[in-house]
Order: C-alpha cells, then structure tokens, then sequence
C-alpha cells in the first residue's frame, strides 16, 4: 500500500486494537492511520466534548511512539494528558472513547487504573519527567531485560513547572536511560539552527558528543551557514535544557542529557527515524518536537486556544455549539470574579493580579485586558505565583491570587511559609473548588477547605451565589487581618442580575437563611441552593429546618453554633469538599470542646476516597450532598428522631 | 585607617548599631570590620549554638551589601536565612544576639517581625527571588522615588529548588530591577571564565551587552585565552541561568537576565566594586560569587558539613563539645531510622531510599553508606522527590522518602496526585515531626498529621518510641495497602536498647498502655511518654488514668474508641501537632458520627498559631503538651466531673 493522506483506501484505524496491530502495518500506512486518527478525534470530540487541540497536535508522535517502543513494556508517560486521546484510541479503546470524561467511562486522562498502557497520573502538569525517572531508575535496578525504555512527553509550557526542572536537573545525575520528548508547540526556531541539530540528531554513540558537536559547529561556521549572531543562540538553545541539568554539580561537566532537535513533529518518517535512531542510546535524552496545537483542523489550528477544550462543535464547518448566555441568564462565577475584580482595581490601584496559565480559565483575563501591568501570568509555576504574591504584599500591594483549587495544593507550603507566616494580605481566589465534573479526581477542588483550615492567621470564605461572592472580593479588599481564602465553584450560578452593589461582610460572621424547628442545616458556599431545596421538600412533608450559611469556614461562627444548640437541635452540615478537616469537622469540634450533648451531627460532604468523573450532578448526588440526598438525609433523621421521642 | 585584617585597632564592631555607622566607614576600614564580625560569630556560637558555616561564608558579602545599598530602604532577601546572622549582628542586634534561637530572643532566621532589615520569611529554601521579584515590581508600580533596590541573595543549592527555578524564568518576563546574588560555595570555575566573566562585568548599560559579550568572546578567542573546549563551557555557564530564563518564551531572546562573575566572594573591594557598579542598572541581573563555606575558621573550613550547624564548641581549638552518646545511652530517632532502614534494605532490594538534601540529617546517609545506588539524593526538591518515588513505585520499587516534615508541605500536591490516587506503595519517613525547638516557627512539624489526613487511601502512623518507629517501618515494609506516612520527632528517644526484633503491626490498631477508671488518654507518638508521666503523678492523687496508643491516625483505631466510651470515660487527646485536623479532631469527628454523649473530649496539641521558638521542653510546656501540663488537665477534668457527680 501507498503512502496516503486521504481517505481513499480501506480504513485501518478499525483493524488496530492495541499497537501490536499499529506494528505490524509498514511505514508507508501509518500517515493513513494519522488521517484517520484525526477524523475520529473530530468526529468523536464534536458531539461528545473534551480537550481538543492538544490531541491533534500529537497525532503523528502518538503513532510514532507506539509504533516505535515496545509499548506497554516500554512505557511512555504523557505530561497533562490531554494531549493522550489519540494514545488510548490506539490502545485499545476506540470504542469505549465514546464515553470518554462521562461517569464509568474512560478517564480524561491517563489512568493507570484503565489501561496499562497509562502508566501515571496525568491531571497535574509537570511531574511526568520526575515520574519517568523513578520508572527508568527502577527498570534499571531491576536489571529488566530486554531494555525498558521510559519515555516521558512533556509540553513547552508544563516544562516551566519548577518541578519539571527539579526532574531534569535530577535526570542528569541518575544512572538511567530516559527520553524526554518536548513537545512544543510554542516555539519558533530558525533554520539554520535547526539544520545543526538535525545534523546533531544523526550523531551516534560511538562517538563523543562533545567532540561531534563542536566539530559541527565548526564546520557550519566555515560554510558560513551560522552567524556570528546565531551561534550565541544555537549554543544557547542546545544548553537551555542542559544547562538546567548540569548547574546544580559543576556547570562544567554539562551535557549530560543529549540535546536533539528540533524536529517537525508532523513529519511522520522522519520521527519515527529519530526515534529509531536514538531509542536504544544510552543516558537521558531530549527529543525537541516543534508541533502546531490543532493540527489538521483549520478552525483549532487558528485558535487553538479556544479549541484546547471547544466544546460541543460542528465537524464540518467548526461551528461551536456552546451558545454565550442571554442577557438575563446567569454568568460563570469565573467572569461574576473577573468583572468584579476589574471593578474593585480600577478603584484600588494596590490590587494586583496573579494567576499561573489560567488567565482565561479563572476570567484574570478580563482584568488583563483592562489593567495589563498590574496582571501577572506566571505560567505554570503555582509555588511562585503564591511566594510573588508574598512579595508583593510585603511591599504594601493588594495581591488577588487566583489558582485552580486542585492546582493550589503545588503551593501548601509557599501558603504557610511565605504568606500565612507574616500575616501577607494575599487574597485567594480559589477557582475549581469542589466538585468539578468531567475531569474527575485530578481536578476536583476536594481538599482546600480541610488543608487550609489548618493554617494559622488564615481566613476562610466561600460566597453561596454570585453576589456573595461579590461581596467577599469587596471584604478581602478591605480587611486586615492577613491572608483570607475566597473558594467557588466551577461554572454558572444562579443570579442573571449579578451586579449589585458591594458591601462588606463581618469576617467570620454567617447568615440565617431559612428558620425552622425540626433540624438545623449548615452550609458552605452554593451547596447552601441543594439545601434550600431540600429543606423545601422536607417542608411539604412537615419538617421544619433551618438553613445557615456560615460564609465563613474560619473563624467560625459560633453564634450561630450557640443559637442552634441552645435550641437542642440537631445538625447537618453539607461542604463540597472532603469530609476529613473541613466544615464538618470544625463543627464537631465546637461540639466536642463545649461539651454540648444532645445536638446529633451528621456530615454531608465529599468521602473520603477520590471521587471520580461525571457530570457535577451525577456527582453530587454520589456524594450525597444534591437536593434529593440531603432531603433523604433530613427525612431520616427526623423520623429517628420522632422515633426515639415516643 | 589602613587597611588591616587584625584587630590591632580600635574595635569597630561595637560602634555599628545600624547600616548607617557602617556606611560612614572608609572602605579600607571595612576588612576590620569583616574580621571582627567573624570573631564576634566564633564566640557567640560557640557558646550559643547556631548556623555557622553558612554566616561565616557570607561576612565579606553581608557587609558589602549593608554598605552599597540603602538598607532598609533596599531590601535584601536573604534565601534560608542561616547565612544572615552577620546581617543580624550588623542591623542593630548584636547585643541581643547571645538570645538568638532562645525564647523570646532572636530567631535564628530572618524575621519580618523581629526587624525591618528582615524582609521576608527565610526558613524554607528557594523561595527568595519568588519574593524579591514581587517587592521589585511592586517597587515598580509603586514609583517609589528614590529607586527601591531589591536583592535576593541565594546559595547553589538553593538554586536547585524548583521554586527558584519558577521564579528566575519569572524574573525574566517581568519588568524589575532586581539582583539576585548567587553565594556559590560549591563550584569550581576555572580561571579563563573567571576573566572573561570579570570583563564583562565592567560593561555599562550603554552598550549593547550582546555585543560586547560577543566581542569579548571573540577578543579572548584570538589572543587564546580560551580553547575551543572551554568556549563551550563559557558560552554554556553563561547561559546557565540565562536560559533558565528564556525557554518559556522564545529562547532566543534569551539574556533577559544579565550575568556578572563569578568572582571571589571574599575579595570584599572587588564586591563592593562591583555591586557599585550594577547597582544602579536596569532590569534583572545575577551577580556570581564565589565562597567559602566557614571561612575564616580553619576547622569550618576543612570540614563545612559538619561545621553547618556544630553545636557548641571550643573556639580556640574547633573542638566540638557535643559528646556523642556512650553506647549506653539513647540514640537519635534519626539514627534508629537510618540503621533500620539500611537493616532492611539488605533483606529486600526493592527497599530504595529519597531524600532531599537531608541525607545527613535524617540519616538516610546510613544507607547510602552501604548500598548507594539505591539510595538518591535529589537536593532541594521534595517535589520531585515524590514523585519520582511516585515512578519508583509504579515499578515495584519500595521507596522509603525520608524527608522533613516542614519541607514536606512542598510536595502536598505530589503526595496526592502522584502517589495516594493510585495507591502507589510509597512509604514517607516524616523526620522532624511535631515541636523541633530552636528552629522555631518554620521548622516546626505542626501540619503533615492534618494535612496527610485530608489525603485518601493514606496510612498515618507514628511511633511511641525507637521500638514502634522499627516495628513501623517493618510494616511499611510488608503492607500492601498504598502509601503510609510514619513520622517521629527530631533528637534522641528514651531506649538505649533500641535494637528490638521486628514484627508487622496491625494496621490501623492501638494499644492499651495502662488502664484506669477514671479518665482516658489518647496519645499518638512519643509523646505518650509525658502522658505516662502524668498519669503517674495522678495516681499519686488518686486519679486513675487509662492510656492508649493509637500508633496510627489513619485507619484510627474504632474499637480502642468504642472500648473507651462504652465505659463512659472522659477522654483527652495529645499530639504534637496542630489542634485542628489531627487526632483530636479524627476523635472529635468520630464522637459526633456515632451519636455519643457523656464522654467529654479534650483536645491538647499545638495551638491554631504559629508556635515560636524555645527548647522543646519550653515549647511542650508553652502547647500544655508536657508532663506537668497534662497533668494539669487530668487534675482540673477531674474535679470538675468529681463536682459535677456530687
């Protein structure tokens, strides 16, 4: 068969159910497998949604890696797996893909517990080179034979990660055969230095790198094919992965981790004869492949930012089919934060913003446009976006630090040490925090409430609908009690007239929402709606309960605690968030440390295991903590309760 | 006054109370200055014990610092701020210093509390140019007038933390004026870099640097000052740190950061030179200066690791006075760790050991000893020192990661998203776990039984004593129910003998230690041995105590609580760490959960603050977790009841 773009002959991605059959096909049918490949994704992605552009950018290194390493002997771990749908089509879950991010299908990322050709978890970014190194340092103290190769694929923007550079740094002092493939699709690189490293990647080991590259180097400048002005960057380039490596021993003993590259990462032969090439080298290697995020679908090639996660789309003209919201429907609370933090700095010129690559995920973006100096992107380096945050504060600035709640955990440390310490004023905008959905356990925000709950001199907040949420941005602004923690949810609220006017709130003080005799509810943040709900079903049924929103996890209010049980009732709380440390625990706490009895607490909350994929509802009702559970709970409580009473 | 290195002259350290007296000084009265700073360190540490290489290395550069810039107006941030008290001694504390690390006296790091040439929390490494950039640009937005210099100061291993790294390719893409200092007391630069490099530092800002660096390059290469070999190592150490920078973006841009050095970090005309001279630049620069870890003390110097922290010593003679113990005596838990470890190692090859630039401290370096290729040292990374046990076991390694408890915040994300979700079976060695003393407010291991808590499919022990942490360890050893944390305090335990027989405990099961009648206590980890004390001076009062052992906090031990309360005991819960989330709270949850009243619970442990400075007996005493202050509780809970029965 002949090498083929198109369509025209007998499909083969149905024939391939694990890359043993990618194997047996020649080298001149794999662009047909890409095609095809492609097509599936655009096909499958349009009506069943998830991240896109990453994905399609990785076709032809997907088929070359498969097709090249022994795959699952030799293990390939992806870096924020995204970009690995084409690699679970291809081992053997095409036709499961269907249920791709959906409750009990298959995982949006890499899952170890899937496939073992997912070889680790996928959902945080920058940790495949580290992960990589530990599974090439064992394979070599298991002494495995034959060979096993690791392959780590890591992308130009996770390799900012302070932690993918503590991998690399370590990966050039381990004994260990590791290939690390960047995936870049970032970077413009000018020829002529790509035409040194092509000829650099023909290099073999049989020779010493030093003497070859130098040689090179040499012979190119005597053909005038570098400038004086382009060697300072070729050097530079070949050294700014290696140099990362090598400076933490002596500088000067650098290149341990061969450099080659870089490459068109669509140009299928010529991967698939790098990686044939340098598979069986000795030592860690880098393979730098410049890719297009998008590729071969015009419409994400042309915005592939917006087509990193598009969702529901027409295949055939790229029509999204998200449609924005009316005007008097509600907004996401991201732009509900992004509007309002806007507002709340054109009137404050103390408050900075920080986020760290999800500018347009947590709304910054809208601050950025307004107000571009006093934003700061840091990339994906959550760590420094807390610490500069620090320094900022120290210096008398405002900082509005908003960062993915299951991303924050990166920076636990630089919370306590760098912030909560000295009492910073640093507001966290705690974005993702509960339940998230289709992205399931990597990303749900389960565990804010409880891990930071335990940091002295820290504030903890969560708005139950937009205008709180609104109102305790407008706090933070004003309050001067150290750093406080502001978490919401992902997506829409309730409120279409978001924008009311702003007052600020007693720290620490909560809310009577709803009076009742029967039971009393406590809440945190939007759960507070389920609960509302719920208490209105039990009413029709003749409980009456009452619904308090303690807006604040810490301080607590413990008027509200002494008001509840100077009346005897019995608790619920409900947190969207783990049941160990948050909400619940500091109300049984209270409880225990004034040695109340004759209050029953029961706590709704996310368990403690982690929670999987599904849509939020399915999600909450798992947990038990959606309208119809906490009524169930409510009823049942009630009734022992009439029960032991007669 | 001539220059002179003795001290034959007036003394000029006692007439320093501020930057301000030094900065009158002439610079040729500045190397007295040096020399009688580095005595004045000799006599205090060596009879209050501190950090001493470090500071000892950084004299000539503290004084250079004070006296170019404008402190406090400038800020220095000093990157673990062992290396800053000659900062301390010159910044108006030296008097005060003979209380350093002692309670209510000086702490033994930078504190924004203590002074305002302290700028920034200085107790975990790597975070200094994170928050110097952020005190730069806010010095920017600000406009404050005069300018605001920014300097953080920061050692070679330092460097290597992922933080450092975050904030260096931050520093890059942001506009600032800020210089960060490498104190470089490990590399080995040969001498043509050195010359070419301290050409360059004479460059002005008005020319282009590109161009002059070029030049130079090229003027050296005629004139063969430098070979063909070691071009590339110029070129690749001056691109070191630079391309740290610039890969994010477009690398060839790179050089946002200029580099100047290395030079002799003791050649103070030269530092002072040349700190005049890039003073004043704009934009982000990196000064490299070598050092000498001691310097100045002939046994620090032939020695620095163990002159980091010596103890007390005789300072004429460098003899150090800590004896160590006869073998009738306790060892450390450390040690107890390390010799076990390696005991076990030996019986099972797939037992591999991680640490993170704590090989000595948490004698991780027992193993190392004996079998080092399976143990790895990172550095300064506990990020990836977890997830790269994450990879080790995903191989079917068995990773022991000994690692301190308040370093160990760095890696909360890598412990739950590469470790706990897919159970892999990581076994964390928490050292330094609870109260450390001296350390103060940073060191303290006050979170991890809270914030591991939080984590699902985690196993939490810790040990009684030297016996329990072997036993604990031979379980981690044989379980095969995920990742377990065991954590133990810092300093010596109570068994001379402490070479036991090991057996697997059961998981997740206490242990009665003595019964009684009329209270309850619950205890998890050493300090069982105050509670056992205590218990002991109420008997002599009549009041009988009953203990128990958890020895785990995750699974907790429900029949040791349903024993307890079924006979209707009060309870009191102890721990060495933080009141909320830990035991008491799991306690808390668990009363609550099954509906029991008439069993009052107190809760002892460390108070929702950051726990200061002091000896850990002081410090014990300060939480009311030693023996007299529980007695105390056990007294007051008593009587009350004894009241309350009558």
């Amino acid at each position: 068969m002949e090498t083929n773009n198109s369509l025209s002959s007998a499909p083969l991605l149905p024939t391939i159910n694990s890359p043993e059959d990618l194997r047996k096909l020649q080298p001149g049918q794999l662009p047909q497998v890409c095609a095809e490949l492609r097509q599936f994704l655009i096909n499958s992605l349009s009506s069943n949604p998830g991240h896109f552009a990453s994905s399609m950018g990785a076709v032809e290194l997907t088929v070359a890696l498969h097709y090249v390493f022994n795959t699952p002997y030799d293990r390939i771990v992806w870096d924020v797996g995204h970009q690995a749908y084409g690699h679970k089509v291809l081992t053997g879950r095409r036709d499961s893909f269907s249920e791709n991010r959906k409750l009990g299908g298959l995982s949006g990322f890499p899952n170890p517990d899937e496939s073992p050709y997912d070889t680790f978890a996928a959902g945080h970014a920058s940790n495949s080179i580290s992960a990589a190194l530990g599974m090439a340092v064992a394979s070599k103290l298991n002494n495995d034979m034959p060979r096993r190769n690791v392959v780590a694929v890591i992308g130009d923007a996770s390799i900012s990660g302070g932690l993918a550079f503590e991998g690399i740094n370590n990966a050039a002092n381990t004994p260990n055969n590791l290939l690390i493939i960047l995936n870049d699709n970032d970077m413009s690189i000018d020829r002529n230095v790509g035409a040194l490293n092509s000829y650099l990647a023909h290099i073999t080991t049989s020779k010493t790198y030093n003497d070859i590259r130098y040689k090179a180097f040499k012979l190119l400048s005597k053909l005038h094919l570098i400038s004086d002005n382009s060697r300072g960057s070729i050097l530079r380039f070949n050294n700014s992965l290696k140099s990362l490596i090598s400076h933490q021993q002596n500088i000067f003993e650098g290149l341990n981790i061969r450099y080659f590259g870089p490459f068109d990462g669509h140009d299928l032969p010529t991967i698939i004869r790098v990686l044939n090439d340098i598979r069986d080298m000795e030592g860690p290697r880098i393979l730098h492949l410049r890719t297009i995020k998008g590729k071969g679908y015009a419409p994400a090639e042309k915005d592939p930012s917006t087509w990193h996660a598009p969702g529901k789309f027409d295949p055939a003209t790229g029509r999204r089919l998200e449609k924005a919201p009316a005007d008097n429907e509600p907004i996401k609370y991201q732009d509900v934060f992004g509007n309002t933090l806007l507002e709340l700095a054109k009137n404050n010129e103390n408050i900075v913003a920080i986020t760290a690559a999800m500018l347009s995920g947590t709304s910054t973006a809208t601050m950025q446009a307004a107000l571009p100096d006093r934003v700061f992107d840091v990339g994906i380096s959550e760590g420094h976006a807390v610490t500069f945050a620090g320094g900022l504060a120290a210096e008398g600035k405002q900082p509005f630090v908003a960062i993915y709640s299951s991303f924050l955990q990166r920076a636990y440390d630089h919370i306590i040490h760098d912030v909560a310490l000295h009492r910073r004023r640093v507001t966290f905008c705690i974005d993702r925090a509960g339940l998230v959905g289709e992205d399931g356990p990597t990303h749900h925000g389960a565990f804010d409430l409880a891990y930071l709950r335990t940091v002295p001199n820290m504030t903890i907040a969560s708005p139950r609908n937009e205008h709180m949420l609104r109102h305790l941005l407008f706090t933070a602004q004003h309050q001067d009690c150290g750093p406080m923690a502001i978490r919401y949810p992902r997506g829409k609220g309730h409120i279409a007239d978001w924008r009311c006017d702003m007052h600020p709130l007693q720290i620490g003080r909560g809310e009577k929402i709803a009076d009742g005799n029967d039971l009393a509810v406590i809440t945190i943040g939007p759960v507070a709606d389920e609960a509302l709900k719920a208490i209105s079903m039990a009413a029709e049924k003749g409980i009456s309960v009452a619904l308090y929103d303690m807006i604040f996890l810490k301080p607590i209010d413990t008027a509200i605690l002494r008001e509840i049980t100077d009346r005897g009732l019995d608790i619920i709380t409900i947190e969207d968030g783990t049941i160990n440390g948050g909400l619940g625990s500091a109300v049984a706490e209270w409880l225990e440390d004034n040695n109340i009895s004759g209050c029953r607490l029961t706590r709704l909350g996310l368990p403690d295991k982690f929670v999987p994929q599904g849509t939020p509802a399915q999600l909450a009702q798992l947990c038990g903590i959606d309208a119809e559970s906490i009524f169930n709970t409510i009823v049942s409580l009630a009734s022992e309760k009439n029960n032991s009473e007669k």
